[in-house]
């Protein structure tokens, strides 16, 4: 069998009929080349959206397994679509669900995890020479129960798929035609980052660049699946994400990401014993909501003020969970400020760099810019802002680390 | 377990969200009379045609294999819709596709035949007391490429689940409420038929009603399930349909029908030789053009005219195919008429009586309409008329047959 190759192309690439028919010869032309073609597909455009408005049109709280059996709907329509085109061009397709491939998942509706993917059926028809597409985003249960993968599934799907075909690579389709030291729409020297680790990747994701989630990095991380983010409309390379293995000449800084979409919430005068953040905490986890950087300040008195941030969308939700609590541990009053951004600098080279942090916070202060909070992992440092000092604040550490040269 | 009840919604009970929760409740009414139910749905309103244009956009003639992939997922968003909004109401519900429910079929693409039905999973749910709600019109063939069933498939899927589970009855929830002795719009005092044989409605349906499909009856038939025709917005009896062994009083006919959507194509002039019949109508059947009825008037030379009706859709279809075999057999000229329309009466009390034929032409004469064409069956007689003189020959013959008393 021919080299396997696993594409994935998200709903802006297939919004519309037009789009279909241009993806379609977009494969060909890779299958003219000789390769065997996996391909995963989202759902057209705001298809999901639109489903499950229908959803909510009928009940505030829909159930999680008619949800995943309704949108699951959505990439189905695509890789029919998808094949119907393929065809008109004179070559072989077939279109599959992840039922069909045996994209086995546990049962937790709306985001389930992949177990195993049984790979027969593919192989059967890529031996046959036609051209695999897969809905992506889904799967189903050991008791054939439908089953969706959470926000960026297509990509899991993808990443899955090219780990149990053991394909060459698995190439992420987009609107934007790779990954940039920064986002050119900031910062107009950014520049494409050819190569990249799967470390890098991963902080760049959870760090807010919405071409790959965590999740997939994460999982390509695991299979050493190599992952090519490039463009739809053009052939030009992309960012090829792999082992860290390349050349590492003095890449310190990879790039510099801004979230925006963050808000800060600060407990004020807790009573400064311990066991008291760890009580807040858990109660916040236990609702189910994610909290990013933790900050606490020591004080003086024996009460102390404890910060951290949430994405925006789960502010109203966290405020009342920390009202109540905050009552409960008797702590004074409960602020929050949306007016915040989150800037980072990721880099592998960092682990073996020191002087980074100091760089960034120089690079900041020659702006006049204030950090109110900071945090740091290996590969990463994050500074909280001023949200209308955050454009200014990733120009002046892009250009600190020459990112554009 | 308590007794079971096949029901069954078209695409009109279901066309909103309005309509699916108005759907909800009618279904709890009957779940809370003790029933264990099994629903069988459509797809929402016009979606089915809507997917088929996207279909046409990329391709005019995409496989039927695709296709079914495609439009399969109508069913499945209604089916997760409907069991949201019975959850809403505080009752157990579960969809499942016609793959879930293992509903097999042969690989006929869009016209596939149910060969089983795997019932454990929908007795399983229905043993835990839920609705249990399956996607109409629906399969899938024993390597799990999924299928559609054609035109009334699901009604075809109720009819098959109902025979599979035993269930006491397969009621079919319409737009209408039942099946009356005439078209009310055009026989005003017409009345509802409270019970007929399959016959009786497998000749209605082939005839034009457009209630259920003969497929569906005849298979209701071949397995002896009782099917109740009624209605979606009122709890009234509406008529069921069962084995021939009511009072057979002196009901002779039960119906009158009428179907405008035929044309009539001649073939003039034909060498009146053995033979040539069959070769023209089996080159037409070649083609998939399905033809009705059949005169060959025979005349006093050597050459005669055979007329035919086929559906007015294959008009165009079949005139082409005519004219070139026409040509072959030396005819002189094919003609067509489309302002015809067939009128028929049905009744299995004509099995056992004679001169309803008669009947039949004394109406039609008095209101002076002529007869272009007859054809007769056990239990039916039609006629072909001029279109314009259809509701009169209707009214006619009804009041002949004192339908309407």
């Amino acid at each position: 069998m021919h080299k396997i190759i696993v594409q994935k192309y998200g709903g802006t690439s297939v919004a519309d009929t037009n789009k279909i028919k241009n993806v379609a010869k977009k494969i060909i032309s890779y299958k003219k080349k000789g390769y065997s073609l996996v391909v995963v597909v989202s759902a057209l455009g705001n298809t999901t959206d639109e489903l499950i408005e229908l959803a909510h049109d009928i009940t505030k709280s829909p159930s999680e397994r008619e949800l995943d059996m309704l949108v699951s709907t959505g990439e189905q329509v695509s890789v029919a679509l998808l094949a119907m085109a393929i065809h008109k061009l004179g070559y072989e397709a077939i279109s599959f669900t992840g039922a069909q491939v045996g994209i086995i998942t546990d049962k937790s509706h709306t985001q389930a995890r992949i177990l195993n993917i049984n790979t027969k059926r593919i192989e059967q028809e890529l031996k046959k020479g036609k051209v695999v597409i897969v809905a992506g985003f889904q799967g189903v249960t050991s008791h054939q129960d439908i089953t969706t993968l959470g926000r960026g599934g297509s990509n899991l799907t993808a990443v899955a798929l090219a780990k149990a075909l053991k394909a060459q690579v698995c190439e992420m389709f987009t609107d934007v035609d790779g990954v940039y030291t920064a986002d050119p729409r900031i910062v107009p020297n950014a520049k494409k980052i050819l190569n990249m680790s799967y470390e890098e990747m991963f902080e760049l994701a959870s760090l807010g660049a919405q071409i790959l989630q965590a999740r997939s990095v994460e999982m390509a991380q695991k299979f050493n699946v190599p992952i090519h983010v490039r463009s739809s409309f053009s052939n030009k390379q992309g960012t090829i994400i792999s082992k860290e293995e390349r050349a590492m000449e003095d890449i310190v800084v990879s790039g510099v990401t801004v979230n925006k979409d963050e808000a800060k919430i600060t407990i004020c005068d807790v009573s400064d014993r311990p066991g008291i953040a760890a009580k807040i905490f858990k109660y916040i986890a236990d609702k189910g909501i994610n909290i990013d950087m933790i900050i606490q300040n020591i004080s003086r008195t024996k009460a102390t003020d404890i910060s951290f941030t949430v994405l925006g969308k789960d502010l109203a939700k966290t405020m009342t969970v920390v009202k109540a609590i905050s009552k409960k541990i008797g702590s004074k009053d409960v602020t929050y400020n949306k007016d915040i951004a989150k800037v980072s600098v990721v880099g592998i080279g960092m682990k073996s760099h020191s002087g980074i942090a100091a760089r960034m916070f120089k690079a900041l202060a020659k702006k006049k810019i204030n950090i109110e909070m900071i945090s740091t992992s290996e590969i990463k440092i994050s500074c909280v802002i001023d949200k209308k000092s955050a454009d200014s604040a990733v120009r002046a550490i892009h250009d600190e680390f020459r990112l554009g040269k």
